[in-house]
């Protein structure tokens, strides 16, 4: 069995480690596979963008994911299977659903709470160890969901609103989801819908963040364009992107995730 | 059998992936879990800690350990033998004994010596991947640890000070022994020491570091203060730590490992 | 089977994960060992380098490397059989050449053109997941390389140039060529021809790096010279290196990857 972890634990300390010595404790036979853990510290929103682009490619399992500023609380834990047979385990703050709907949506949910499958006593601030690795690992062994504890109306499970592109024929105002390690900034708007609002492949654009404007092509990848320059491509999501080709975005734009991007017809 | 990785290797260099494939060269079946590779560069009490942290979490396996600024000097590298069975491995540098005392112990410890073993010809530099990884790779294949070396007194194994704290009721003069990756300070005195002495949950503390002076609560976890509020909590290994909800310590305080933090009843 | 990564995608992003994920689902039973995904955005150099230094000392697998500044573009993805038995995957820009020649040469090569292997549709910027990875996969679970695609000529392969080292009796003008998470500097000469051309352990030599001038031993290791002083090793691969005992270079000199070092006997 698969079992995948995403987290904002980052990789200084060893929380990852002992999270996975967790799995491994309970489950010996299961795989785990290291989605990331370099979400920003109580960041859900990328956490929840990046679980839902990597999750379709991910063999079916269970998939762990934590990013919990709220760990301690009284804010739920839970376990959501989906319409492929995926078993999601994380907190109910927002962070599994946009993946599960990627993958065809909840079909049921459950509240963990059954402190059997703990490593007790529980801390207060490492749930990651105490609650979801043991639960994954005994999900991974078979357990049945519905084990861990109550069922819950899946349309009870916290939301997380994705701010929505404004589109007209020509431009588009979008927000900066992620920026990644190449300093590829994507956009809350997919490729095809730009590519269908009057700004398709072959079109030079100009882009706009904060104070800078810079001339860009939308076309299909960074070797479009010469080094240095701007691209607006389709993401390997199909989210709308800008990237510099031999270059990062972040070195010649003031951008940092949820800055306003307007891309209008140059 | 699990084999456990720390080391101060960091992600940035083919080192870590060198080590795990040697291990892998000699025990296909070994399964490889990286605590962390994060420890700063030398930091040995920063890995012990971290190391000891971990282990009472991981299955019984064997236990490597890297943090080694005296590679290829007259160091000793070992093994230890612990009291519930663990194997560790790694350089005689104080490293290896905080987590062994935490799992019981160590009951036999052997200088690695045999030549037979090792990655010839043995770098000057870079012991991880020519001593300890097949020192590691054929202790998972069921070698007798006895066979590394000639048998050490295990009382004359290398001991790393801890600082200790300064306690008197309703105050702690303590030192930061590691800060995370959300800036959480962690203190070299346990939780349960700060609640003995008159500083239980609940109570209101000033917390001084450096010049900064800090209004905080004594709380179990985060959420019980509001966003940009330090807490007092205890913890996932015991330890008083700082923390900020929603926040990081080391954004509003000059504070590094090795720094004296006071908390007094407010 | 063993498969290795090694990439320049960083471990804040979710492309780690998810390439993994891509070879798990096809090839269950493959071990991945990550090399590193440290390399610096687009450095094809530095990523051959670090495949060079790694290669030799992982089990007989299949080894992808994914350095592609120019993915999407026409450069072709290739698959190298080695003398020893290896596949080495990647992008044809001079990334696999160098760790294939460390263990033997390239015995025969193919060009991956077989769309049935690739998850389809193929994005244009993540070649890693969508072409590289179910080759690996498919390659993990037997398949022929022939069955990727044309053979192609070996000498036709891309090669990059390494610099070469200008050597004199008493002297050299070197380049650094990686800089390690240590601040140490690999050079693009063997310690053994520092050795033979006057320079040999025990010598004190005078390092120019920009505007500084620093005194340091040749000698093989740290603990050779006293705390914050240079030493002039061989580093575990066996070119000659640059290190501060107890410190970091990187702290002293200005040097970056590329940077000319002179070493001239003092």
């Amino acid at each position: 069995v698969l079992v995948t972890l995403l987290s904002d634990f980052g990789l200084l300390d060893e929380y990852v480690g002992v999270t996975e010595a967790v799995i491994a404790g309970i489950a010996p036979d299961a795989r785990v596979v290291h989605l990331t853990h370099g979400i920003a510290p109580h960041a859900v929103l990328p956490g929840a963008l990046a679980l839902a682009n990597a999750l379709p490619f991910c063999p079916v399992g269970v998939h762990v994911a934590v990013v919990d500023p709220t760990v301690g609380s009284a804010r739920r834990a839970v376990v959501l299977r989906t319409a492929d047979g995926r078993l999601l385990v994380g907190p109910d703050n927002g962070l599994l659903l946009p993946a599960a709907e990627v993958v065809g949506g909840v079909v049921a949910a459950f509240e963990i709470t059954d402190h059997a499958l703990f490593l007790e006593p529980v801390s207060r601030t490492f749930h990651g160890r105490d609650v979801f690795a043991p639960v994954a690992g005994h999900l991974a062994c078979g357990l049945d969901p519905a084990a861990v504890g109550p069922a819950v109306d899946p349309s009870t499970l916290t939301r997380i609103a994705i701010p929505a592109p404004v589109l007209a024929p020509g431009r588009v105002e979008a927000v900066a989801l992620a920026i990644d390690r190449f300093g590829n900034v994507a956009l809350n708007v997919a490729g095809a819908e730009l590519s269908a609002h009057g700004l398709p492949f072959g079109t030079r654009v100009e882009v706009r963040i904060g104070e800078g404007r810079f001339l860009a092509l939308r076309a299909p990848t960074f070797a479009d364009v010469r080094p240095s320059e701007m691209v607006v491509y389709d993401d390997s999501s199909g989210r709308a992107a800008l990237a510099m080709n031999s270059g990062s975005i972040v070195d010649v734009a003031d951008v940092a995730t949820g800055a306003t991007v307007r891309i209008t017809l140059a």
